[in-house]
């Protein structure tokens, strides 16, 4: 299994981040303890998003913490960052561990046990497990609750880490389920200030896996 | 240098072609004498891009015809597709060469000779040069007329397709520049009946390169 952390894991998008550039977000998420960070931005072409990774690769690095492309496993690979992240709409897990080799780090986004046993025999190193709650970015997801949550994570041996709807006042509760880490996206890149929030997760988090 | 086909190049758009799918304006189009696809839709997530190209793949395959794919290099790679296409918003060349490894057919665009050059030492086995002429289909693109295309086969040793305004009047112009192929779109598959017109292009094409 690769040895790399979740924890505190924060996705960008720009919808969300109050027209504040990806580097700041990362900037500030990182200096409040995030250790994973998600590039997500559907809008920027395969160019931008590479020119975008690089400088973003330079801030994670330099604090160690995970970098993960969402979608696409070229640019992922091109990049060399270490991982991607497959939604339901983007390429089959059995495809892009093919294409990706066995160092690239590949989450895959499940909202079931079934899925999740599936997906860990397909080449994903961790999960996505959620809607766990309403959210507001991505208010479509189906919710799934804490009991699903708990029942992903006890069907697989990868780690898991939940998203949607998560809070300070139910993270707790979230932690308890046996996640390594909790994914947020507008409670920290939608605050005020970015690494404030984040620093209020990420403590909480390493409290409960302690 | 890799063998393959360009001729008559159809390059998809699911603005243009009528309502009418993927595998219908390609089925056509080789039907017509297409010898090289281009699956390009920028609306479709990759998953629905793998899933659509193995369609196509089985047709392009019944005619030995070369199937490249826009844009994504994961996705070519992941369909096994003869190619992939970049365009200035796309991967860099240099990085997609070392993702995709030597045998994926990679083609680029380009408008000048430098770039041709460019392109041809940093990986692209084949150029598609324009616009050539005003287009329908990409209005935005810069013309770079006949001299400029010219110049560009002239440049380089690798194949080059022309692409942008092409019709049956202009067509034999555009192959007397020493182009190995022609590059349509709204020509094509804006017409009512796609295989007939793929049909005089194609002869017309195949008659230049005797």
């Amino acid at each position: 299994m690769k040895d790399f952390e979740l924890k505190l894991y924060v996705i960008t998008d720009p919808l969300i981040s109050r027209g504040r550039s990806h580097q700041e977000v990362v900037s500030r998420s990182l200096a409040g303890g995030a250790r994973a960070i998600q590039l997500r931005d559907k809008g920027l072409s395969a160019r931008e998003l590479v020119e975008e990774g690089r400088e973003i690769l330079r801030l994670t690095r330099r604090t160690r913490a995970t970098l993960i492309i969402n979608d696409r496993v070229d640019v992922a690979l091109a990049l060399e960052a270490e991982g991607v992240h497959l939604g339901e709409e983007d390429l089959p897990l059995p495809l892009a561990r093919k294409i990706a080799g066995p160092d690239l780090i590949i989450g895959a986004t499940v909202r079931s046990p079934e899925k999740a046993l599936w997906a860990q025999e397909n080449g994903a190193d961790y999960l996505g497990a959620g809607a766990v709650f309403p959210s507001f970015s991505k208010d479509s997801a189906p919710v799934i609750g804490l009991d699903t949550l708990r029942e992903i994570v006890k069907a697989v041996s990868i780690p898991v880490v939940a998203i949607g709807g998560i809070n300070l006042s139910n993270l707790s509760q979230v932690m308890d389920t046996g996640v390594k880490g909790a994914a947020l996206i507008s409670s920290v890149i939608g605050a005020e200030d970015i690494e404030g929030e984040a620093e209020k997760f990420s403590s909480a988090i390493n409290r409960k896996l302690l």
